[in-house]
This record gives structure tokens, sequence and C-alpha cells, in this order.
């Protein structure tokens, strides 16, 4: 039986702080992206909530955060105790393969047997002891050599998550969740996702991966042996003089693919994936009518609100204000709207429509209003 | 037969330029009121729209403006050829029984066979020729001793305007569109406006009425003598030093209300009313739900666009958009909205709601944002 709250021996967490969060936009822009926004109302971004959550995984000593180099003063405003051997600058943004990638080479490099957990900086989770049971229940199960996902028990057809299928039950270890991967599946239609949380087959995708730092490589390297060698190169001279130069040379070369194409479905066919079912809330809070449940829960009628002050004045409507202006807000008979109102930018949609925000924002590109992105 | 272009022999325009416009907040304002704006996108104000077209029926030194004292710098910018003693400052608004009924005693005492006509300063009318003729018809028939209201055939059944139930026609001086009044209606419900238009023997009251000044005095000293005598008191004294003392000493006794009820309905109990029926486009603008249907017109599936250099992005929206901030405004999937967005206040609503605005300013007013009406 895995405890809850004793510490996960030679666990490293790893956080990818990375990607605008298009759909949040204009909210979330390249100079604020996702993960540094608050948007639980909690009063701290959702990379604080993400450092809360995780440093008590393995101690704070041992989580390491990936982020662009733009950010670096944000994030060490927003995280004190994260120390610079834990900080890993990215020159240019390459997906989730070189970000994950890279950081499991560093620990690999450093400690041999380490055990890696990634955690996306931009989620949000509620149920701090499930997830650190969920955790520590994966980590036993990684260090008999498989990946290890934890998928999290849908509680709706969601057609805004990917899906894993799970497959028979791993009762070796005396864990209580871990199944095998069949497959993962990309967002499916209403109708398939019913028939997915009928089944009882099927967990909502998390993008949580956990193993050791060297099975982790060495699967990604049978999808893509170079880049795999870059990352051990970079890795093997990233605590010395060297770094900057390896950096500067290899990083071009660095594909932009995520991991779930470079690892997670390619391991799946190989029977390399396992999988445990957690039962904490989770949310990848991926648009505005994500933001929307999670500020107003369990009152589907309300008008949610975010951002301090905020002066509204809501006359038989529901829905989703994000107050950043400091105008006063005045709402008449609107069902389901989402008003994002900031300094430059008001956006106006509701939330049936709130993933079509990230085709607004490629207009936005294109129309040439790009300072406002 | 009337002719249109000609000038309408002792004839005088009465402007009333009062009234807020609160359905078309946050547009309008205390300091900004309905009249002053532009809500056509002609590039100037409804009061400058107004002089437009009423100055051709008599001359330009033929048109008087009653308004707030308040008001009297932004209304002599906006009508350079108004000349100051055709500029009548209302120490305190007094609605348009006060308003109308002073300027008729001053012109009365200026001129006793004048011929008056009053029309808002905040409509919005189209057919210049048709409405040159039909207030000529209108002059010509009060020229008998009559007060004549200009009534709209109706397009639709409004339930947003009052109606004139029509009687006889009269045919006597060769005006093809003369008739009796038989009562003013309040706005109706959908199906009783259906009726109403499809008996054919209803008009819109658009608040249009020409009559001698000493019939319109006399038929309103009927209904309340004291307010009256109070006018032709003022009135008696205009032009000469003794105008301040006279209005300072009677102004607060003057009653607050709408003329409808001192002259055009029990002037019509009695007989005394009656009506030319007109053809141009006219609307009162009352909400944003008629400014959007001024701006789209035959469009109703467009999104109109009030403000210049406004910067709009819509995806697969409709309605309203009042641009006022110099925001990027995005819209994605909305139907028959309302966004009125200006510097310090955002308004969003439905054209269905566009009535209830008013009833938002009022919950402004309760809530201490008085600052913002």
């Amino acid at each position: 039986m895995v405890t809850s709250a004793r510490s996960i021996d030679r666990f490293y967490s790893i956080i990818p702080a990375g990607g605008v969060g298009s759909r949040l936009w204009p909210l979330s822009r390249a100079d604020a992206p996702k993960f540094l926004l608050d948007l639980t109302g909690s009063g701290q971004s959702l990379l604080s909530d993400t450092w809360d959550r995780v440093y008590s995984l393995a101690g704070p000593e041992r989580v390491m955060v990936v982020t662009g180099r733009s950010h670096r003063s944000a994030v060490c405003e927003q995280l004190p105790d994260l120390g610079d051997h834990n900080l890993v600058l990215e020159s240019q943004p390459k997906d989730s393969s070189a970000a994950i990638g890279l950081a499991a080479a560093i620990l690999e490099h450093r400690e041999p047997d380490v055990i890696v957990g990634s955690f996306a900086a931009d989620h949000v989770i509620r149920g701090q002891l499930l997830f650190h049971r969920a955790v520590a229940e994966a980590a036993a199960l990684a260090d008999t050599g498989r990946i290890v996902t934890i998928g999290i028990a849908p509680t709706e057809p969601s057609v805004g998550f990917g899906y894993i299928h799970a497959g028979e039950p791993i009762e070796s270890l005396g864990g209580r969740d871990s199944y095998e991967v069949r497959s993962f599946v990309e967002k499916p239609d209403l109708e398939t996702a019913t028939s997915y949380v009928e089944s009882g087959e099927y967990l909502w995708n998390a993008g949580m991966f956990i193993s050791r730092a060297d099975v982790l490589l060495d699967q990604m390297a049978k999808s893509d042996p170079e880049l795999v060698a870059n990352l051990r190169e970079m890795a093997a001279v990233w605590d010395t003089p060297e770094r900057d130069a390896t950096v500067d040379r290899l990083w071009d070369k660095l594909p932009k693919v995520a991991i779930d194409y470079t690892v997670a479905e390619p391991a799946a066919e190989r029977g390399a994936m396992a999988c445990v079912a957690a039962h904490f809330e989770w949310d990848d809070v991926g648009d505005f009518a994500s933001v929307s449940k999670l500020l107003s829960r369990g009152r589907p009628n309300d008008l949610a609100v975010l951002g301090q002050g905020a002066r509204i004045l809501s006359d038989a409507s529901n829905g989703i204000v994000v107050a950043q202006s400091g105008r006063l807000i005045s709402l008449i008979g609107l069902q389901d709207i989402v008003v994002v109102d900031t300094p430059d930018v008001l956006l106006v949609t509701t939330k049936e429509n709130a993933q079509k925000v990230k085709s607004v924002v490629d207009l936005v590109k294109r129309s040439g209003e790009s300072t406002v992105l």
C-alpha cells in the first residue's frame, strides 16, 4: 500500500512551463502566457499552484522548471524557492519533446537512476492527497521500467480532452489503480466520448508522465534517435562552461514536436506504457468555458468573475467576465456569455464558441494587429 | 396642391432639445445627451441633422431651439447659424409642455399669427421632400385652427412606438393625407400592434405638432391654465431686461409634464386634433436595436458599427458595436449582440434586451456609480 504523505524516493518533478494558451487570448499574451496567469482566483499563477502541488512529492529542491528565456524573471519571481540549477531556459520554444526530454537528460546525467514526473505548469488540480497518492503509485510502477501516465477518471463525456484506453489491471505492486495502456485517442466527438465514459475503459489524458529518465529517453530514441542524442549531448555539458556553446550549436536542430508523438503513442504501441487511474479533480483550463466552470463550481447559472476589484452590474446574465481594465461592466440578459475586458482588447463570445478563440488569434496575426498578441 | 420646395408662410420651427436618452447609455450621458450624438454615422449629431431638415421649411432665421443651460455651448457649436434670439435656455428641465409651450408663447408674443411646428432634436427622418410636403400640408390645415400632428404610416407592427388612431379624411384644403384624430394610444403589445397595422387606421405617433401658436397655447390652457399664464408672462418680457427676474420667479412653478398630456390627448378628445399621414422614414432611435436597424439598412444579418476608426474582428457575429474606446474588439459567434465600448463603461446585451438598458441606468444610480451617468 502506497502512503500519501511520504516523500517519493529518487523522484524529481519536471514542470514544462511553455505555451501561450491561445484560446485564453486576450487574457493570455506572448508576455503573459497561461501559466503565469491566475485563472482560479487563488491569488497566484497556475505555475505557482503547480509548484505548491509538486514540491512536497520529493522536496522543493527536486523540482525542475523548463521555460523560455523571456519568462526567466517572471518565473523566478513567482517561484522564489526554485534553485538556479533547477531552471532550464530554452533559447527558442521547441514543444514538449525537447523541453521534457532535455530536463530528463540533465537529471539522468546528474543522477542515473532518477525517476522523473512531468506535470504541465498550466493545469488545475484539486485534491492534493489523491494527487500525491497517484504519483507515488505511478513512481513505483515506473521503477519496473514502464512509462506511466496518470489518467483522470472522467466525470462527464468531455469533447475537450484526449482519452487513454486502459487495458488489463496491473496488480503485482499492490497498487489498486494501475492498468496497461492500449492506446491514446484524440479528442472525440460527443457520441464517441459518451461511449468511452459508459464503457468504463477510458480515462482523460492529463499529459502527466512518470518514468525513469533513462527509460523515457530510450523510448524517445526509438522514435527519434537524433533528437535524444542531441539532448544527451547538451545534458552532458549542462553543468560545465561548455553549455552555451553546445546549446547554440544544437538547439536549432531540435524538432518541434509534442511528447505524445515521440513517446506516449509509440510506447503504447510497443506495450511499454502503463497508467494510473486517478480520482482528483483535474482540468487543463483550455478555454474560457473551462475557466468559467472552475470559478463557478456547482453553480452553473452564476456569473463567474475573474479580476480583483471588478465592477460589474449584471441583470439576468450568466457566463464569465474577466475584468482587467478597471471599467464598469454592465451585462443585460446574456446566457453563457464570455466577456474578456483588457486595457487594449475586448473579446465577447459564448462558452459554446470558446474553442474558436484560437482561430481569432490567427486572424489577429494576419490582420497586422500583432501588438495585442 | 401643396408644393414641397416652397418656404411655408408664417411658419416657425421649434426644436426641443432635451432628454438624455437613458436607453442609449453608456453612449448617452448627462453631458452627452442623445441629441448631441451621431447615431447614424452621418458625421454630425442628431440635432444638426434636425437643423438641416427643418431650416428649409421657412429659412434658418425661423428655427427656435429650446435646451438646457448646460448644453448651450455644445448646441451653439453644432448650430452656427442659430441666432441668439432663437435660443431658449431652460433653467431646469421641465419636460415638453414647458419647453414647447414657452417657445410658442415667445413666438406668439413676437408674431401673433405665427404657425409653429415642433420637431424633436433626436429623431431620424429620411426623405426630405416627403417631410417638407407633410409639414406644408399640416401647416395649411393648422391655419384653420386645428392642432395637427404628423403620423407615420407604419411599415411593421412596432411595439416601441405610440399610435395615432386616425378618423375621417379632411379633404377641404386639397391635401390628400389629412385625417381627423380619434385618439392617441400608448405603446401596444405585439398582437394589438398587428391589429393596428392591419386595420390601416393607425399611424405611428412621431410627436410632431403643427399649429398656430395661439391655438396650441389655448388648448394647453384648457388643461392647465396656470402653466400657460406663467408661460405667457415670461414670453411677454422675454425680449426685455425683465426676462431673468421673471424666469427666476416663475420657473420652479412649471409642472414637469409631457405635451401629450396637456395638449395632444385632451385636444383629441375635444375634436381639435388632426393628423397628416406621412410616408417618409422615421425613427425615434429609442434604443440600440433602433440604432442597429438604422445603421444596417436592409442588411439585418450584418454587424452594424458606430465609431470612427473602429478596430473590429468579427467571426460569425451580427448586431451592433459602438466603438468609442479605441480598443480592438473581437466578437465570436454572437447573434443580435449589442456591445457599447466606451472609455469608462462597457455594456453588453442583446437587441431583444435593448429596452432594459434604462433599468440598468436606474441600477447604476442606486449603486453609487453615478459618475458614469
